[in-house]
């Protein structure tokens, strides 16, 4: 066995990982490690310093309510004592499972599931399951507007006598895309042998592999990766702390929030300042461990006082403190009561929850009441360091650019109805897809990048992009271009 | 009261903020901290790391020259032997404004303005004063032509028989917008009761708040907010002196610098580098302190040698080092002489410092003498790790570029000209707003997008972003769709 | 001579800087410094930080294999024993380069060339020349096609009388655009006297200067700017381990490698965790010194497991891992097999790897056997953490992209072609430029901004730029615009 090396400089850098020994490790484990650490070296040191190689469930269960970052009252016996190793997660539940297969005398899989995870992190994966993103697959794939959607952007298209046609994108493409981040369908299709160092072996062939989509179904029907924010295998909580973690999937212009960020004073503050912070505290503490808040402060972690007052339970439904959804879809609205927006019929008979022109779906979302409660959670965060005062200016003008930006969306909408109805254009009426033709896709940019950025730089206080970056500039350039480009087409018809 | 807490973890990383005690608090700011220790933590924990709650003004007072960070002789005697606390700053010169009000015993105001950092940085908020930014309100607000500029930018509009209208916006619309940065006017607007944890309260509602924009029109009629540059409450050289600091309202493609330091050799060096550099030293040694320069280095810093030799004096006024005004405007021109540029008028009337095809006037503008005098101050800098030749070399193609993209910008004038005249669209003899229509919005983004943006590139030698992130790539396209445009326009009437 | 310094906060950063001593510094050296060290003192200090201050070749030389820096087995004596300082360098192999001149009693150059480098650093600068960034000028300025690109990009355009004229740009402006990262070509055109503190001084004048481009064509014949990558004067291997040292020239639209990494799982384990790794550690050692790829893990550096097994071998001939030229060029393409690619020849007669409707030019390409040995050393690199099945998924999808990326090219291209044919815009035939109007600038994009940023996405597995950023979103978009527009032209005529 390999030996296990402590890394000497993270002690002077974050004194709360500095560990005095490590946690014993399992046989299993033991074994594992012996040939994949001479396999795969960076996975297994990448592990060592993780604090699932040096806390056993058993010790992490000891700790004040608080403290705790495990949420089961009681672990398996045989997991209680052993570090949480190779063999502890990839032999877990084998028989509950058909990916698991024969492997040096272990039946192991290599999809670890949420529901794997939740053997010692219960609650944050049942309140995983009340958030948008743990659907994120099911609400692209088997909602026929954004598969469209998803057709439009992916399909491969070809020109001959002046036509494109676009045929249906592989599950490849799409894996390569949007299921990026939205999860694909993980599942064994086959088994192949592979020639390795050690003789030939037979290994499982997974459908939609790799992913670390936020939704990705997993071979045991389980929803979600929790690498996704915690990535294997250093699990580190300073890691889903950093907004970098969220950038991943929430950068692009569709969903600005870590450009956002960048440009806010939070952000600024934590570019600035933020490495003398201590993110693996737990509680975190502000003003103590962290100055100025990252996603995670104000969307997930549990966040207390230097007195140990509580300010915000830690919440892995991160709609809990959302009371509206800002982004993705035409309008902004109030939020959904359901993650499983499949559901969701409007009156044109359309998945979606608006109109086109903007009304809400009530019955599929959430009332006021509930808006209510949401937004004073966020409050609560913010009100550890602004006054009331502060706090009341934001968020009324936050509310007011959800109003100015989906009536910016409207006159848009409005132009796109005026092309269809006039025959410039091609949309519901004829049966065709509303994404595919060049004013549709300006029409979609009204509302998934400008109107979205707009308003995140509202919310997040990041003015610069909300302006000229990708906001109020463009939602009222696109406009003017989509007006210009039906006087074109209608007089050059 | 609560405990001060000395935070360990800055003793290793940055050993010039290692104090080893903090300074008297005064009895007025412990009974702040009684309360709002509570009720916001992490407002009080920020204030606690800062260098105001640990040197007092007479300790200040002592520093050689070189080394002072205050900048008056003497401080009112109330103020010399305590730290800068929360009362202090926040109950000071009560009967000079109309914004403070009775809080449990005192006259308290939310806003801190220039006017009270003046007490102790009287120089840096005078030379601040002759800089363009502490106008930045008035500068958009009363300027005609940039005043349509945000109503086309910001109003909404409604789409109806092929015709667009705009609104003008809300002030709520202004502020999240174009007056985040600009800085809004912040006044009493009234009072409102509140309920707090502590029974009912009075409390002054406040126009434009919050806000920290660089010219804000605070209460006391001062300009400026220094918080946007030295956040609350931590006031930290180190953050002011890191580029995050700047990008606040310098990263969007109007005023790209972050982004073009990002890709400068300069950037990436403080990128991959900087993390041991030392952002707190005053003064700040180049070498020694830092290898490579922020924006506060070029533009703002007391630069010294390590042999104690004065590179550069410390300047607030920010365009001491800057010859020439290249964004924001159509073209780019010789820096104004005045902060105030609503007195400026061109031939043709407008309140702009060329004409529409570049003639600059001149009347309003600093002389090659003084312009000479600015780039040979920026030029001291450059040369404490450049030799002259390579300078030389460098400005030589700076101000070839500023010739460049100005003629590029005229191309797309006469463009616009062209359109008006043959009534393709309506501009200046229609008393028509010059920025609401689509061929307008090409020309604008001509000079504040992609003209602007290729003179940064060339300036800060972040030469990537200047051809096909926003540059010259641009540049040229754009004024190829204006002509196409302008032809199926013509041809289609 | 000045002090030197030792900077005692990198103790406890960065352990493998924490030299105990200085190595002897040449009497030549030391007189530069006397001067330099007041005139220029950052340049003076930076150098004191590097280890070419601390360690003489001849100590370099007599570290182990894996742990050595230096290629050559022996240098010349007159250098093994002393720091390799100032004079060292720019005063080296005076009687074989025009472009020294007598200083102070030295005969000294100014640009330091990958030939003087070469002293110590013979492989390095062997592999370079095999590199394509080694030919980075020729490739662009011999290639008429390319050149023409530059032309209609940099070229000060002029409108009159509904028409756009274009002037061939200033070398000052091309070295201010695309040579600022393909590398000048510096020679020394002159002579002109300098006034400086120590009297008048005869100073050579320098084409093409300062440039530190990746082909840069140097004084004394040889090509590139190692400096580029190791900048002056501290030459730190962290810098260049740093994925910031390459965004310099490789963030844009058209080669968005590191904007791919930024939202990459790989870039954001590194701006998360990254800061206590170990960037100076030679070899490399995989799990221990980093637990995430940089852009120098997979395409250049030495990395080994802690085993002391080599992973793969450090490539400064970049290309060594690299299948498939993915940028850049109108399709993606098997990679060229010299990096000379003035050579290339297609059926058509242009100087491109492929014809225009994607047909590679396969006698200037690698052949698979080529392909699949270079696929494979890249894979040792991504076996140190992924299983096969892992690796083999993430490949698969690449190369699906690669043909996707292109198909959408093809479509694009088809519709240039039938603007041609159809005599709506001006190409081949019309022995016009491809690249100066509206309609053949949105096909540059397809392929120079929307499909390479397709393919970077995939390949480095940060999907989020590849959608909606600048990827399979615009691919789509701007195909369906190319065609509106073609259509519009053609019913105007």
């Amino acid at each position: 066995m390999r030996k296990i090396v402590f890394p000497l400089l993270i002690v002077f850098v974050s004194t709360s990982v500095a560990f005095a020994k490590n946690a014993a490790v399992s046989e299993d484990t033991q074994s594992c490690i012996e040939c994949h650490g001479t396999l795969h070296p960076g996975i297994v040191a990448d592990w060592e310093r993780s604090r699932m190689s040096r806390v056993t469930p058993a010790e992490a269960l000891t700790k004040t309510d608080l403290q705790r970052r495990i949420s089961v009252e009681k672990v398996p016996e045989y997991l209680a004592g052993v570090a949480v190793g190779c063999a502890e997660c990839h032999t877990m539940r084998a028989e509950t499972r058909n990916d698991s297969f024969e492997h040096e005398g272990y039946r192991v899989h290599t999809v670890v599931t949420s529901q794997d995870c939740a053997t010692c992190h219960a609650v944050e994966v049942k309140q995983y399951g009340h958030n948008l993103m743990s659907h994120a697959y099911a609400n692209l794939k088997n909602n026929l507007v954004y598969h469209s959607l998803v057709v439009a952007t992916n399909g491969v298209q070809t020109f001959e006598d002046m036509k494109t046609t676009i045929k249906e994108p592989s599950s490849e493409t799409n894996a390569d895309s949007c299921y990026y981040c939205h999860g694909t369908k993980v599942e064994v299709t086959g088994v192949r042998a592979v020639e390795t160092d050690f003789g030939e072996m037979e290994l499982p062939i997974l459908s939609g592999w790799p992913n670390q989509g936020v939704g990705r179904v997993n071979p045991d029907g389980s929803k979600g990766s929790c690498s996704a924010c915690h990535p294997r295998h250093q699990f580190s909580i300073e890691m889903a702390r950093k907004p970098h973690t969220c950038s991943e999937c929430h950068q692009g212009p569709d969903v600005p929030a870590h450009k956002v960020y960048t440009v806010s004073k939070h952000g600024n503050i934590y570019s600035a300042l933020g490495k003398a912070w201590d993110y693996s505290a737990v509680p975190w503490t502000v003003g103590k461990n962290f100055t100025a808040p990252t996603c995670g402060t104000c969307h997930v972690s549990l966040v207390a006082s230097e007195e140990g007052e509580v300010i915000v339970e830690r919440s892995h439904q991160m709609n809990d403190r959302i009371p509206w959804r800002i982004f993705g879809l035409i309008y902004a609205h109030a939020h959904p009561r359901s993650p499983d927006t499949t559901i969701i019929k409007n009156k044109a008979g359309l998945p979606l929850p608006t109109e086109l022109t903007g009304e809400p779906v009530v019955e599929y979302l959430i009332d006021e009441k509930e808006q209510d409660k949401r937004r004073t959670r966020m409050q609560k965060v913010c009100l550890s360091c602004h006054s009331q005062g502060w706090v009341d200016g934001q968020f009324s003008r936050f509310e007011n650019t959800i109003e100015t930006s989906n009536e910016m969306t409207l006159a848009a909408t409005k132009v796109l109805l005026s092309a269809w109805e006039k025959g410039a254009a091609k949309g519901l009426a004829h049966d065709d897809s509303i994404f595919n033709e060049a004013i549709e896709k300006k029409w979609v940019e009204q509302w998934l990048f400008f109107a979205n950025s707009t308003r995140y730089a509202s919310a997040m206080a990041g003015a610069d992009y909300g302006v000229f970056a990708n906001g109020r500039w463009y939602l009222s350039k696109n406009l003017q271009e989509m007006v210009d480009w039906l006087e074109f087409k209608v007089k050059g018809k």
